[in-house]
This record gives C-alpha cells, structure tokens and sequence, in this order.
C-alpha cells in the first residue's frame, strides 16, 4: 500500500456536500434550528488582494467529509453528540452569492440573510470570506432593539479607519463595530506581535471602552480574564478570525503570527461565553484553504465549528454547556 | 550549499537498522533485556482500508538514525542516559510476519511474542501497526495469572461491539479490553472531538467502570486527574495511539483530530504511571508515515519511545524515576 | 483567484532589504541605536556539514517583508510600538563576510564587530550562523571589563570538549563560554530528548555551577524558575538558538527535537532577564531556511527579533519593560 | 462602646434553635425535604474520651444564629439562594437521642433513621458527634440495594481493625466501610502528618483499591485528582471529618494537623462530587466546640453544611450545580 | 522570662501616635504628600449596632508601633521601601470628628475633606469606621468632573436600597454608588457565603453592568479576571471592607464569613489597579479591633496600608510599581 | 462533659520527654543517628529583650506529646513512616547549657555541638532560641572543609551589620554567613513586608550575590524559582525562621508578618532541597511559645521539624524521598 489512507473510508462516510452532511436549508424563511452554518464568501474585499479567503465555506465543508456518517456519535469537547437528545439541529443554508464588483449589494445580502436567520430563533454562523464580512451581520442585528456585547478572537484589533480607501474593509472591522449604537461592549481576545493597528487606532479602542486580552495574557492566565470583561446576561456575538490560532494550529491564513491561542482556549472561550449569557451570532472568518498546510486550519476550523453547533443546540434547548 | 543539512553528519550516525541503534534480538526465548521493540505491521484490518501502518515500525526505527551514535547520551527528558548505570538495554526484535488474509495468524503471532518477551521478565514495547495490534498483547497478558490496570492514550474511545463485520478491529479494542477478567480497571485519556463512539458505546464504557479524562480535562487541569485513576502499586499496561497527541505534534495518523495532548503531557502520563505502580506492556499504534508531514510526527512518537525505554529500564533495575 | 494571498499587498509593504525595513548601518564606528542586527552566516563549522545555517540572517530579513510599512504599529508582544516614543530604534548592519576555510578570520570579525557596536552603547543582536558563532561574541566581551549571566535558550547543553577536532565548533559553545573568567553565571532553559551531551559533558558543567531548567521543567512550571538563577541587577547575554522551540514552531532546525519550548516561553524569558538586570548581547542562531515547513519557523524566529529589539530600546531608554 | 458588636442585631436575626432557622421535622416518616439536617452526639465513643463531640450539632446551630432571618438571601459559595425557586428545602431534625453505656442502642438509632430519611427521597446529613457516627450511616444504606463509592474527606485514614478494643469506633470507620459489599469505590482525600495509621492499614486500604489523594496533593493540584477518581454517575457518601480542614480555619478538632485543606477545597470536592454523579448521603464529624477559637471554626463547618444544603437541593430538582 | 516579648523594644521603636510614624497634618489646605491617612469612626451607623468600628483608625495606628522606626527599611512587599527616593511621603491626617446623632454632619465633614486631600493631589486613604463611611467619598469625587471605576473588595455586595430605614447605611454602600453619575463601572470582589444580599439585590446590580468575581473565583483563577474588568487607564476607587479576607487572616470583622481572600490576594488587587490606571482614592473599613483575635487582623490591615501607602507614592512619582 | 478532650488519651500516649518520644542521647560522641534534634535556648540575645525563645526547644517537645505511641505509624507528609525500613532513626540530645551573660561562651557550645554531631555523619537539626544561634552552627561547618548553599527561609532577611552593637545578634545571621568562605551561595525565601532590613543592606546582599525570593513571589510561582537557586548536587543548610510561615498558622512569633507561606510550602522547599542536593545541616528558630495561640504555631512547627526527620532518614538511607 502507498499513500495516505483515507479516514473516510475508514468510518463509512460520503463526500461531504454540506457542512457535517447536516440537512440543507434552502429556504432561510421556514427554517427551523438551533443554528445555521451560512457561507459567505466575500463582502468589501480590499482592491490589491480580492477576496481571498472565498474557497473557505466550501473547503470547510469538506473538511468535514469523514465525519458525515458520525454526527450522532459522542463528540468529546461538548461531552455528548453535537446535537444531544431534545435538541433542534443545525442546518447548512449553503452560500450567499458574491460579486466581485458591487459591495454594497454583498453587504446587502449577508444583513438580509443574518436578519432572516435570527428572525427564526437560530443564532447564524457566518463563515467567511475576509473580515469584512461581519460587518453587515453586526448591522443587521440593530433591528433586534437589543444591545451586545462582542467578544472577538482575533489576532488583529481592526480599528483602522479606513485602509485603502475602504471604510469598510477587513481591518476596520471592530471600529465600525464601536460606532453602533447597539454594540455596548467589545471584548478583544488574542492580539499579538506587530499587527496592522497604529498605536493611535490603540488608543481610540482603549478610549472607547474595549478590553483587550492579549494572547500572551491567555496563555499566562488562562480564558478567564476575558470572560470576566463580558457582563453576565450578556447578548453576545462572537467573531472568530481564525487567525487567532497559532500557527501551528491553523496555518491557513494570510497573516500568520507566531504565538497565538491554542485549539482548547478557542474552546474554553465560545464555552465561556453561553455559559455567562446568551450567544445571539457567530463568524468565523480569514480561513484561507491555500495557504493551509496540509488541511490543518481547515480540520481545526471544522472543529471549532462543530463544537460552536454543539454550544448552540444546548443553549437553545435550555441544556447544560 | 543547498537542500537541508543532515543531522546524521553531524553527530557520526550510521543509518539504523534497529531502533536507537540497539542490539537486535532474533531469538525471543534468549533475550536478555529491560525492554523489547517489537514491530507489528498488522494484525486485524479492515478491509477497507487494509494494513494501513504497516510501514510505521521500520519507518520509526528510521527516524532515530542521526542519534545511533548517541544513545549514551544524556536523554534529558530523563535526566541521564536512556540506560543508566546498572541497568539493563533495550533490544529491537525486528517485526512480526504479517499475513494480508489470515488475522488469526496475525494475532497468533503477536499473543506468541509477548508471551515469550514477558516470560523473560522483559517488557513488551509493542509497535503497530493500527490499534487492532493490542487486542492479542493484552490477551497475552492472561497467562501470567495477575490483574491489570491499562492506561489507553488515544484520541478514540474505541468500545464499537464491531464495525464492518469486524469485531477485533481498532475500533474495537478497548470493548475487547472490557471483556477480559484480567482487565480490572481502565482509564482513557485524550479523547477529543467527534470520534467513532456512539454515545451507546460511551455509557456501557462508564457503566463498565472506565474512567475518561479528556484531552481538554488535560489541558485544564494536567496529568494528575488520570495518574490518580490509577491504583497505587498496580501492573499497568500503557497503550498509545500516537492519535492522542496535537495533530501539530504527530500529523502522521489518519484521523487527525484539533486539540490533542502536548508531548509532555504523554510524557507525564509515562512517568507517572511508573511512579504509581509497575509497567508491564506498553504500545505505540496508529502511525502512519504516509501522512505524515515532513516526518514530525515519526520524530516525536521515536523520542516517547526512548523515553519510554529509559523509564522501562530505570523501573526494571528498580532506579529513581 | 488561485494560490496564496500576498499580506504584502494587503499591508502595503515593499520587499525587505533589511530587517522590519530599518535604516541600514554600513558603518559600525558611526551607530547610533539601541540594538543592532548583525547577521553572521558562520563562524567555525564542522567539516562534514559546513556552514548550514548560512541563509539564515538573509531569510529572517525576507521574513519581515510583510511588516515594513508596519514598524510603528503597535507590537502586543510589547503592549506599543516596537520603538516607543523616546527611544532609538534597531539598525540592520548588514552581514559580516564568511570565509569557508579561515575559520580564525571569521572569529576575528565576529569580535571586532561585536566590539565596536558595544563601544557604541548599543546592544548586538548577532544573528547566526550556527551555534559557533557566538564564541567570539563572548569572548570580545571580555574587553568591557565586566562580569556577565549567559542565559542560554537551547535544546542542547553544548558542552563538549571537542567535536570532529573542533574546539570552536557549535557543540562546545557552552564549554567554551565556561572558560572565560568574565563569564560568571550560565543558566541553560530548554534542554530535552537525546542530545549529543555525554553524561560526563553534563555532570562537569554541573560541577561548574550552571543551572539547567530542562523544557520539560518550563512545562510544568513557567519560567520562573529559571528567571530565579539569574542573579539580580546582572548583565546578561541571552543566547537563542532557535531548535529550544518547539519542531511544530520553528520546524527549521538540523535536530529538531520533540517537547520544545513554545512562543511565549521565550518571549518571557527575554522581557524577564531584562526585568531582572541588563542585556547586554544577544544571539539568535541555528535557524536552516532550507528545513523549515513554509516558513513558519522563520516568522517565529523573526517574531522573536522584534520582540527583542523592543525589549532593548526600552531598556535602552529606561522605560517600562 | 465596649465590646464585641452583635452581627445578629445588624442582620435582625433571632437566635437559632434550628440550623439556618429552617423548618423543624419531628416525624422523619412526614418529611418533604431535599435534605434534613439530623445530629448525632455520639455512637460509639472509646472509653479513654468519652463522646467529646456531643456539644457540635448543637453549636452549629448556634453558629447560624446570625443568618436566620437571611436565609432566601443569594449565597455566593452557590451562585444563588441556599434553597432556589422550583426546589425542596432542607429541614431540621433534631437530635437523635444518645445513650452513654448501650452503643448498639445508639447505631440501631442512627440506622434507623437514615434508613427513614433515604425512605422520603432526601439526603441525609448527619452531624456527628466523632467519627464513629458514620458507621451505622453506612450501614443502613445497604437497604437500598444500591451500590456506593465513598469520599472521606478527612486527615486520617481510619482504618485501624480495632482501637482499644472497639471495632466500630472513630479509627476503624473507613475499614468497616470496606466491609460492607455496596460500598464499592472509596475514595480519601487530607490525610497528612503522622494520624494513628500503620504503615499496615495504609497497605490494607491500598490492597482493597482505595485510592488516596492527600492534603499535599491538593495543595498541588488541585481537587481534579481527587474527583477523577468517582466513578461517572456514581452514587456517593460524601463523608466529611472537619478535622481535614486547615487548624487556621476549623481549630476546633481533637487532633489538630497543620498542612490541611482550604474551604474552597471542601466546597469544590462537594460541589464537584454532585456534578460527577448523585450525593446519596453526608456528614460532618468530629467537630469540638471546646477546643474552638472564639468560634471560627463552628462558623466554618456551618458553612459547609449550608453550601451542602444548596447543592443537594439543586440536584434534587435538577437544576444545574 | 514570661510572657510575650515585645517586638518595639526590639527594632527600637516608640509608640505610634500617627500611622507608621508618619508626619501629622493638621491642615489639610496645606498638605504635600502622595496619600493622605484619614480616620472616620463613622458616618450613618444603623441604630441596632452604633459606630462599631470606631475604634478602627486608632488600632491599626497602634499596629505600626513596632514599624515605626523602620519606615524607610525595605518593604518586599513592594521591593523597596515604602516612599522610595524620589517620592511624597503619606501624611496622617488624624481623625475627623464624629457625631452619634447627627450623621449629615458626619457625612458633611468626609465630603468636605476629601474633597480638600483630592484638591491637593493627594490620595485619600479614608479609614473607617462601617461601611457607610465611603458613601460620602464617593460623593465627593463628583466635584472633580472625571469618571470613575470602583474596585470594591468584600465578603458582601452591600446592594441594599435601605435597612433599617437608612438609605446610607453600610449595606447600602454600592447600590447608592451605582446611583452617582460619575461612578461609570462597578467591579466586585471577594462576595461568598450567605451575605444580606436579595437575590433581587444582585439582579440589580448585574442590571446595572456590575461585574462580580467571588471570592471563589479568585481561589481559583486569580485576580487576572478580576482586574481584566477595569478598562485601561481607568480612574480607580479601590473600597476594601476587611472583611473580604479571610477569618484566619483578620478575625476582626463583624461578619466572619469562611473561605475568604489571603493577603496577597488584596496586595496583588491593589497593584494590578494601579498598574491598569491610576487610584483615585481608597478606603479600608469595617476592622473591629474587639473582634479581633490577638491582634492578627489588625496587622494584616496596617500591613496593606503600607502597601498601599507605597503603591500611591511609586504612582504620585511616576516609578515602576 | 466540658472542656477539651485530650487527644493523647485518644491515642494512648505518654507525656513526651524527649521529641516525638525518640531515644535520648547523652553523649554526642557515641551517636548512631540519621539527624539530632537539639535544643539552644539561646547564643547571642539582644539586651533589650533577652533570650525570648528560650522555652522553644521543650515547648516543641511538648507539642509533639500526643503522638509518641504513634511514632511508626504512616506519616503522610512522607509518604511512610518517619523513619522508615532500613533507615536510622533521630535521637534527642537535649537542650545545650545557655549562659545569660557569657555569649561567646553559649556558641562555643553549640559550636562543639554541631561539630561532633556532624562527625557522626548525623545531620544537626539544630533548635533555637532566636535566630542568633544559627552563626555558631554555620561556623562550626567550616571544619568539614566542605562549600556550602544555604537556604534560609525566613520573613526577614538579617543582613544588618550590627544591631544594638552586636554583630553576632539575630539581625545578622546572613550578613554573617555571607563573610563565611565556605558559605558559596545563598538563597533567601519567605521576605515580605517591613522588615529590619535597610535598602543599603539589600543591596549588600544582592552585590554579593544572594537570590531572594520573596513570599509573594512563592504565592504566584511556587517553591520552584527558588530551588531552581540551588546548585544541583549542593551540600545545603536549611535554616528556618518560624516566622516564615503565615501568622495564621504559626502565630508564635516576636514579629508577625502577614502574607507567609503555608505548610505546604515549607515541606515542599525542605523536600525539593534534599532532592537537589544533601541536606547536612538545619535549624528552626524563633518560636516564642508565650506568644503563641492556644498552640497553634508549635503544633506546626513540631510537624514541620518531624518531616524533617523523614526526609533526613532517606536522605541517610539513600532511599527516594
């Protein structure tokens, strides 16, 4: 035998053409779950590089290919199967389109699907796509009338005003955040070595109220700190820039940076987060399938994603986290 | 100069032919050794993926070519020399046969082996091979008329009843481990994420008795919670599917699976439990060179196993550990 | 879009000629700064494998290409800029020039460069090379007069006699260090695995009186303990190289070594010793280009750089380290 | 003023002749009760100390004097009130009589009525009197025909055969337990110093499969270790000699030993024990009013039995712990 | 010899009249110093217990008697001494007046000198006297425009809307804060056991955005979570009831509550504040010295005074903390 | 019944004339002993408060009367019995002849003490009386010919040159150790507060070379960083002042200072010690009974001292500790 076996075959899996083989929900209008996986492949992409992460919903989707047969087993991170007994599923809604050219309309459609989505009591999972792409999610959640706080992970702060030209590109993300009347409090978790932020753009984060935990101090104190900073009760949105991970955990990124979180902080954080309150959206964005080595990120994302859908059945149905 | 350096040069080695550069063994029934390598391409596969690491116990012996110069070295993951003083060696016994049809050949075989290197107050180093290798080791282990404790190292609970019509294959193991009076306690450690086990399989396995400390328990809260699962002074058999470390770690398995032990939390594992009793066999399954990366994986599974011959012979000559 | 994204473009950065982009220095009598970059391709190399590491000052500089239009940004491995406001930046002088067979020369103009930039008052950061290139950075040390703490970050305790008829070569650094009266406290953090130290190599450096904090006690207890060795107030040389990390984090490496240190372990080593007492000279050496997996180990390495640099301009300016 | 203020007249808290205030149970075949409180002055004293702990159920009573009219306040060891809404309070019973001379009277009293108690579907708690308390406890649980694992909670072992010729006094409860065939796991946390153990009975407990984590342990890492050692799902005796506690924060014990376990400690293990499976039964011994400082102790151990009063009426109605 | 022997004699020192020795201020219009100690037997005592902690400011002045001719000896506490070279000394400002029936007046007189020791800048360390004491110093801060955040540490969260009648009683205290426009974030630590706290009482306060870490979450995360709730460069209010330390470290409370803070704890509280932003003003109440026992509270206090006293000297002059 | 019961009568025990009931010896020059206790009421007492710990030595004997029936009974702090199999045990040698006005001549008696002690190859656990008696101890060393580390745990640092014109009294002792030559290295844990020590004097010792680790630095990190200071392989002197330890749990002191180590903490410096290197020599000083409460602190420090014993016995025996 030569070559690398295949895990799939292993476990009785088909490819996978939705993400974990969960039902497909075409229709954002009559669904009914606990969460919904819903890729995006870009929104407001900077000129010089395009929207460069657009393959991620597909190849994390495929990522999941050997475990489609497996989804009722135990899965250990959540202590129990992804969707326990009494819970409502999760369900795959595919992916919004995109247009190279006209931004605004991506933007339009990710706040119209988010809005749906949240509409019919499922907390969305954004998978981008770049780190514009959250942008309009925060928006749509203005017409819930509730306040959030925003717990991002994230190797970057994204408080730039604009970047080339773009006030609504990927670095200026968490600044966009800070001036919506609905966001009442930033949590920023995983910053670390020379980042795109200005000392200035710091300054204004810090000015605004944001907290900020830096990777080094997770990895000294461990998640609580961070989840300290969110009030109890809390609504909260959580955005995951897989970039956060180590590198050695998840290569796949266009800015890796050496001393990053650890797959069990990433964990320890979502799981955090429902326990102190309520977790109303997620995203996970900036996975970049080709500069991955070897589908590592892609695995990892998967999994983080998987244990996201997991948090957010029990959290539905009023069980245990 | 170009290409990359070879570390061979550098210290002196010679390519190896055994393990470490050991003394090969060829006759079981004359050995005279702490410890005892021995390769077990396969013993159970399934059909649809066959032998699949039956490259792994040559492609180990390989990776510890630049250090056959140095085995007296001090190992400083040891505090001294793999073999101190007053102790005696490991020996390499070559592999097994291995028959691509007859498994009850396979497995004859094996229970053979580890019956003579037992019955020449040797410990057994069992390398497979996939985890279908220990069912006929811990088998073995009936004829010495003593109970035992088995410490499993694994990403996977492996307790399935059978799977494609197989019911001694590796994800079977610990299921099988259950059924045999000698087995009186288990105690799992590394589980992670979705694998193979039907919840079902999971609650039979904590009515059995098995004790679990996940992956995630070890990060959180280190070694001790599962040293402390086992009896003070028992005969303990260590089982490790190289699976249970980071996929960072050992990208060489087929089921890589996010947020796995550190190497010295295996380490640890190794050491503690030959501080809380005696090891009477031990395992290194579940490598597949194949699909490694750059041969990490290969690296860091021969360095447990030295250092596992390092505990191995300082317990045998009854050393400090 | 096909391929890797370029995080040059997205950052608008342009190819780097030196490191992090700063301004070059072509004459060491006429500096003015807080550290300088000095790359040395080799020094005394083994004959079998020559100078292996000597790419390495070169693809550290390339490593930060994608962070030249970003050196005032705010570092958070150093809670601000790399070079806060009221302090002097690093320079990037260049590489000293190799000669493959007059190992005697290569020392000569490892020390008289190391010389002159002390005499400047900056701090050297000599960027290997492998590991025999900081023997003439010790030794023109003596000519300050001083007394200094050698901190020494490594897999390997170095401590050899000789190696190959070598007394200068990379295997005997530590050994070497030992010797020189001015050299009056050695504490080595990250030894591990089999290394080429005889067990004699070890128990004479013992008997010297250098501490050993194994990467298996930074594992367990932080690094504090190793801070500890090091006596208040003193001047101390940190000496990196680079296989101390993890393989999964600086994968390019000639011995790479399973259950290495992690990012941060290191970053907390230097901020500590600089807590502690006063760097004086540094070294980073021992990182292979050609070993790396898609650089990762080079932009840990280079990470590590910045971070020093930023340690040293603050201490340099006396501000809060 | 003079004096020692009154936290009960700030409070406008009346004096106790219940613990917490809480309802009186006279007839324990009319109880409702997620847990009753019932005092034991003795069982089964030695001759040379007589019953030293007769005055304990009594004084802690008294210690919660001041909390009486607070017991619906929110109690932070619990996350909320003692008793929340949707659960069963606890009640108080009394005391059981105790008779100076006929001790089998005294353990057929004890047994009876925790076998009445267990019979209403709540959780004893028995508040010795000494150690000797525990043992007709342990015995009237055979009745149920289920099978227990035992947490001792205590700075001695306990398993002497006999003591001055008594079988079932304080030294030798721990041994009886391991008589009893539904006890099947028994786990003991605190011991330290030199207790009234041979080396013998230690290797007894040993052979019988007890597993001990000592004070030192805790202190070390925590109580993982000790909880790790509870079967999943067990049902468990939780039994608490407060003498296992520090002498800084209970000093009022017969045999003071420094070294002992924080009130965290304690809280965590319960807590942790409720989380693991289902508390079936507690007690607190050997607390000696007399041998008090000004009190701390008492208030300490009441605590405790608050805490544990919380925790068994949430697990009584299923709410999280 | 009998009886005790008596430290002054030994270090030489002189009974204290003032606080470590410190200079008196008669007039506060004519201070120069970086804190300032202030008595207050009392403010708005609740009818059923008086002013029980009047005796407070004079007791823990007579603490320091045996310190007093070692105030510029080291303090490793802080690593150095308590005014370093360079730095204002703390003045002791005796004590204001107190009047048992009239509290307006009382109330009237810490207004008034507050607002005198702030217009100086220099900190106040108001020490009372109860816990209705800090009311009007929070009160008077409003006078100087800014905003605040206020670090409480205590056993209880003091949420009351009135007791007894009193609006600003001593268990009123954080719910009339809540209420003043310049306090902007409330952040609680050391609440345990059954306090006087309505769960209605904390509900209000989560509603408000108070962020609460128990005494238990200390013991086992640390005070990283705690001071990750302050937002950089805040101004801080740092309010310490001794109460939140444990019984064995200060006995002299009124409301002993088991399972409290350890001093270092509450050190470690008040440098991480003034290392996040600067201290504002602090107060140290509700020490009963008739409660005590022998003293050990008492010295515990004065021993975080001094700390305190350096923390404000090191932050007025602008040195490392 | 009323008042305390006794605990001996518990467990069957004499009044203890000599420490923990161990043989006497009379005569130092025919000892066969792992270590001997041996009592200094005294050596070079201020004359401003005399010999305030001369009842020390007999007060430690007294506290150890409940547990001289128990002396081979399993002490857990060891893991076994204090003098376990094949190990010799302690004697008691008395207390020395104390002169209240012939210093020299009270440390020309311990000195000859120590010596002969030491010459039986026994190790000196040497009782104070204050912490001038260690100075004779240490002098008497330099006749073995050997270097020495010594570990000195301790609140205060005692580097005065002179105190009250005495520069033998115990403000000195390190001071005094560290004009020894065969005092090579010194590590000073436990300081915190104010103590005697000038800023002059710590810099004095940190010139010299001595490691501090203060208590705080052990409440975040451990007793690690300090062993760490220990050469490997050292001859150590342990010299305990009591006053080390937390005034919760060892109150008996002239100069409480809060924020000390635990218990566990002193075993575990003592235990790591002997683990680093050999101990040869110890002493515990400074216990005042008279200052004690109800026995507390001699209760520990009796605990402490019988660990020792234990550990010198392996130590002796060459058996693990």
């Amino acid at each position: 035998m030569t070559g690398k076996p295949d895990l799939g075959a292993l476990f009785g899996a088909t490819p996978a053409s939705t993400f974990l083989g969960l039902e497909k929900c075409d229709d954002l209008d009559r669904m009914d779950a606990s969460s919904a996986y819903i890729g995006a492949p870009g929104a407001t992409p900077y000129g010089s590089v395009g929207a460069y992460c657009r393959n991620a919903p597909d190849a994390l989707r495929k990522a999941t290919s050997s475990l489609t047969a497996n989804i009722d087993r135990h899965n250990f991170d959540l202590g129990g199967p992804v969707f326990p007994a009494g819970s409502r599923r999760a369900v795959d809604c595919g992916d919004l389109p995109f247009n190279e050219t006209d931004f605004a309309r991506n933007r339009t459609v990710i706040q119209d699907a988010i809005r749906k989505i949240v509409g019919k009591s499922a907390v969305p999972i954004l998978v981008g796509g770049d780190d514009s792409v959250p942008i309009p999610m925060l928006e749509a959640l203005s017409a819930t009338g509730q306040t959030y706080s925003e717990l991002q992970i994230d190797a970057h702060i994204d408080w730039r005003k604009s970047h080339m030209d773009e006030e609504l590109g990927l670095s200026s993300t968490m600044r966009r955040a800070s001036e919506m009347p609905h966001i009442e409090r930033i949590v920023q978790v995983g910053a670390r070595g020379i980042g795109s932020a200005h000392s200035d753009d710091h300054a204004d984060a810090i000015a605004w109220g944001a907290a900020f935990v830096t990777a080094h101090d997770i990895h000294r104190s461990g998640v609580e700190p961070a989840l300290a900073c969110i009030p109890d009760g809390a609504n909260i949105i959580v955005c995951i820039d897989v970039d956060a991970l180590d590198p050695s955990i998840v290569p796949g990124v266009i800015g890796r940076t050496p001393g990053g979180l650890a797959y069990h902080h990433v964990l320890d954080l979502m799981t955090g987060a429902a326990r102190k309150g309520r977790i109303a959206a997620m995203d996970f964005v900036e996975y970049v399938p080709e500069a991955d080595i070897d589908g590592l990120g892609g695995l990892a994302t998967a999994g983080l994603i998987s244990a996201a859908m997991g948090i957010l059945a029990r959290q539905d149905a009023r069980l245990p986290i």
